[in-house]
């Protein structure tokens, strides 16, 4: 049997956390398993080459440099992969590492972003009548004979991709936090951890600002219909599960509530001719909306949506150049906006739990600006200044709140 | 036309040098040529990666160890690569890095001391109807998919012999000096810097201990008849050719004076069967041997040798475990040596040169533990305290001296 075993950065952050890696696998290795593990770089090391490639002037990240910056970035986790492989052989333990171009991962020619289509997983596979673990580079892949990264946490997605290539039915993840708890545990003291979660669900929660998962791995482990253990590298808990709805036994209204601060509102009054010139506007400058409302007014519409604060000052610019086009009467943004969002699977069989949402906002004075609903989820805009208590009063309302104190 | 160009450590040691680099090229490419820019890691970097290495216990360095060893090693030479290609994308110029296995460089299984067994240059050569500028990773090629390095030093090699595939002519190798010099100007306030230097004396100076250039990259260039201009990355003066015997215009008596003082000598006194049973022991311990010289003295052999000085205690517990098989008299080892050599080619053609150096020696009082000579170098062990004297008064005595001090 093979298992699949992925390894962010803070877990092979240094030469003693790659030796107590090691000593996980060798475990497994004893228990007569054969090993695939997937690695990261060491922390800290992509960011200094992504640092580094910043401060070169008048880059205009063309497809060929974006090629260029694929070579760069991708250098972190050949080191970590052969550092680990040593590591290994020094225990004993006969391991070989392998680049993505070395099985290879192919993928599309999306530098920086890159994703896969296929993996040859024969000649990985035949190794391991010569070897008991396989190492594999995370994040990288290629395509026509050049290195192609996955984007940010893209070695989670290496590590489903292969455990789907391989026919594995589950894929772990060690990482620097012990699982998926119902809402973040350092707004939330009695935030618990769940002991799993269904696909569609953390899909939700990676979108709406949980940074546990890259979303396409999520979406590759639906897709492929792998389990994904969520552990510590570091502590013997148990994790948290991700698995198919129709396989999760607990099944609780609600299973957790995000908080998203990165968003912020933009609201046009008066706007003539409703939304759409304001959004073929937004649209061909590549900015993505998130969140939008529509009050009708008289003849006139308010127009109200959700942007990155990334984009504020190249969104308000627009919206100013172009005001004779769009003919509004005022425009107006606000920074100081959260997005809180509650998701469960439990939705799609219950009625009244937006009301209930409402319901325990009002109670404490929560203004909302703004709503937006999936079938299994419900955000809603609110004052940044009222986030976490927001958080706190639904984690409350819909019964999340553990019984003990998270230490 | 197209130029090879070799960039060190110090060259690409930080952003700054690097745009300083990506000038230089920028220059020839103004002028209407096609570079190929062959570089090494950042200065330091992979001394940081070797000193990773050593510091994971028990490895034995076994061919599967040395081959992830090259994994973790390469990594540098790709970073340098991907960032000089963004800063000159960043300058206006079109240039594409490549890596050993992207080109590919082909080489043998000896990892971390690959021999190059032939590179394929077509696809880099057809580059250049897209790109002014290939960036070529120094230092690695591939075997079987694996990523090999060629030893320290190797980015040299890499780039003669891509000038030789390339049927270039001539090899630029930018470096932290300026040149060849006569002798160590640290130790000869007098010393000369070359304006050029066969192969043939840059072999000798090369394995006397000069360290400007990797050995195989001379016998390389030599084999294809390739000349290399070693310049400064950093100052405008001239540098020093390197080129055939026959193509050299000023010929001096002596061209070089180098010195080691990594060696120790071994002296057995009174061995009745000789040299034979001493080296075939010293063989089998894979210890390497430098200057022998042995002393008729009644019917028993006074033999006295060379070795590195980090093989003494090895050598010593050797000889002594071994008294009774070689039966010497008495055994003494002085690690407080030093191997002076003057080099020439014209000392082909000279005779008398032996004797004016140890005449120049002896006015100094220098004495003279052993000899070794080749057609166009002699060799004297003398007492490591006369090193820098013995140099100083050769370089006088062969007529090196310039008449100015240099700066």
């Amino acid at each position: 049997m093979i298992l699949v075993k992925k390894f962010g950065g803070t877990s092979v952050a240094d030469l003693n956390c790659i030796l107590h890696v090691a000593k996980l696998i060798k475990d497994d290795v004893d228990k007569g398993k054969s090993v695939v593990a997937v690695v990261s770089a060491m922390a800290g090391f992509t960011n200094e080459m992504i640092s580094k490639i910043t401060q070169i002037p008048n880059l205009s990240y063309s497809q060929e440099e974006l090629s260029e910056r694929d070579v760069v970035l991708s250098a972190g986790e050949q080191i970590s992969c052969g550092l680990l492989a040593l590591t290994l052989e020094s225990l004993g333990i006969k391991a070989k590492s392998w680049l993505g171009w070395q099985i290879p991962i192919n993928t599309d020619n999306a530098y920086g972003k890159a994703r896969i289509k296929d993996i040859q997983i024969d000649k990985l596979k035949a190794s391991f009548e010569n070897y008991s673990v396989a190492i594999v580079a995370g994040f990288q892949g290629a395509h026509s004979g050049r290195i192609t990264t996955l984007g940010r946490g893209g070695s989670d997605t290496s590590a489903v991709a292969i455990a789907g290539a391989l026919g594995a039915k589950i894929c772990e993840i060690y990482t620097d936090v012990d699982g998926i708890y119902t809402a973040d545990p350092n707004v939330v003291s009695k935030a618990r951890k769940l002991d799993s979660i269904s696909y569609e669900e953390m899909l939700e929660m990676s979108s709406l600002g949980a940074k546990v998962l890259q979303i396409r791995c999520v979406e590759l482990a639906m897709k492929y219909n792998i389990k994904i253990n969520i552990l510590s590298t570091f502590t013997q808990s148990k994790g948290t599960l991700l698995l198919s709805k129709e396989e999760i036994v607990e099944k609780n209204l609600i299973t957790g509530i995000t908080c998203d601060t990165h968003e912020a509102s933009v609201t046009l009054k008066k706007v003539p001719f409703g939304l759409l010139p304001v959004f073929e506007l937004i649209a061909k400058a590549n900015i993505n909306v998130d969140m939008i409302s529509q009050n009708m007014n008289s003849e006139k519409n308010d127009i109200t949506f959700t942007i990155q604060r990334a984009n504020v000052s190249q969104t308000k610019n627009l919206l100013k150049e172009n005001k004779d086009k769009i003919l509004y009467d005022s425009l107006s943004i606000d920074e100081s906006v959260a997005k809180v969002s509650i998701i469960g699977v439990g939705m799609l069989s219950h009625s009244g739990v937006a009301y209930q949402m409402f319901k325990a906002l009002n109670e404490k004075g929560i203004n909302i600006l703004a709503i937006t609903t999936s079938e299994i989820k419900i955000s809603v805009l609110i004052p940044e200044d009222y986030a976490e208590l927001a958080v706190r009063a639904l984690h409350t309302a819909y019964g999340l709140d553990s019984s003990e104190l998270i230490s």
